[in-house]
């Protein structure tokens, strides 16, 4: 069974501060791209990083095994290096093998929670 | 009248706990993927369940009469098991008939609601 | 110029009960359809309602006049009915031209102003 | 490296009162379209906005460099004119190089704040 695409392009990313809850993981201000890998074998994928005012970074590394799903978190990247908060950036997966990618932001500061989502643009 | 495609995947799927609501069906914290059927025959779908750390869970059996949008709420799931709360999963929908699929999720967690919605990611 | 698809699903519709602003037309619970009309000539839709439990209603004659963008509300829909409240539903808009379809909810019940976005899912 | 559509279409566009947070550029309500260009050129855009009631106003210029990822404020557009607050909208994006755009709005207004995006509709 295979599903997906080849690259997926995610235009707004943006890392908010922790917020009230930054000691909590998973209450904390974060973004995930959420990787499904429906074939029999494991995805590799490369990741790169655009920024508004400087060259894109590269390449980062993730390996989502056969038949898993993997929900990446943002700020867990730190190779080849992590990314700033409260800066503005984009993101490119390349994969090997086709793969579905959907992004969620939770932006938990101090006012109320905001969470949004939306599949990332795929082509082969 | 037809519309729709044979395969949907929502990658990012997630219970919260059903939060001080819990006792009310429509407040607590729920997900749920809404199958719209245009054709005139019954369309019947197998529903897998992706994990980050286990094999999938299939088959779940889903009927959509003919011409009829279904509300599919994920923890109303029991064949063969219910999805674990406050745990990563990702589902792929495969129908015979085309079908569009729309993912919504309500986090009724204390603090604030939240709700996300997004088209799945469909193919043939 | 001209954008678009000629036929546009939204599995997923409802329309919470309006809340405390039941009086604000903008503020009170509603979802609305934003129909882009990027021709040159008038876009005339055919919209049919889809249910859980009974035959489609339709239909729903609604014109988007030539370079114009149109926010149907859902709530002003009265011919051959209007929709009931606190039901699921889901929409098919059938244009002889193309158009672009996104559909939105603001739900407005006590507790926090919940609001939700999505393209709708296009195909010719 | 090349991703992306030529064309993307954004059918709802509105620009809520700026809320509490008016002299906050971050918190103050506002849309932005974050536009990806992994293109090794830069990209030249030409945006056109519809309107429900007037004849649509042209062109925006907008240049986003080669390798960046540009958020665009609407709020921030000022020629042909600045976009009215409080006024329904589309946008219509037109590239010679194929980009990505997503579209985000901040609702900022008394009572909670809420935050919604999804990706543009493309194609060539």
């Amino acid at each position: 069974m295979t599903m997906g695409k080849l690259r997926w392009a995610i235009p707004e990313g943006f890392l908010p501060d922790k917020g009230p809850h930054a000691d909590d993981r998973e209450l904390a201000s974060h973004e995930a791209a959420c990787i499904l890998n429906t074939n029999d074998r494991d995805a590799r994928l490369v990741l790169t990083l655009y920024f508004s005012d400087r060259e894109p970074v590269a390449p980062y590394h993730i390996t989502v095994p056969a038949r898993r799903a993997l929900p990446l978190r943002f700020d867990d990247l730190r190779d080849p290096e992590p990314i700033p908060r409260t800066t503005d950036y984009a993101s490119l997966f390349e994969s090997a093998l086709p793969v579905v990618i959907q992004h969620t932001r939770l932006d938990a500061r101090p006012g109320q929670r905001a969470l949004i989502t939306t599949l990332a643009h795929g082509c082969d």
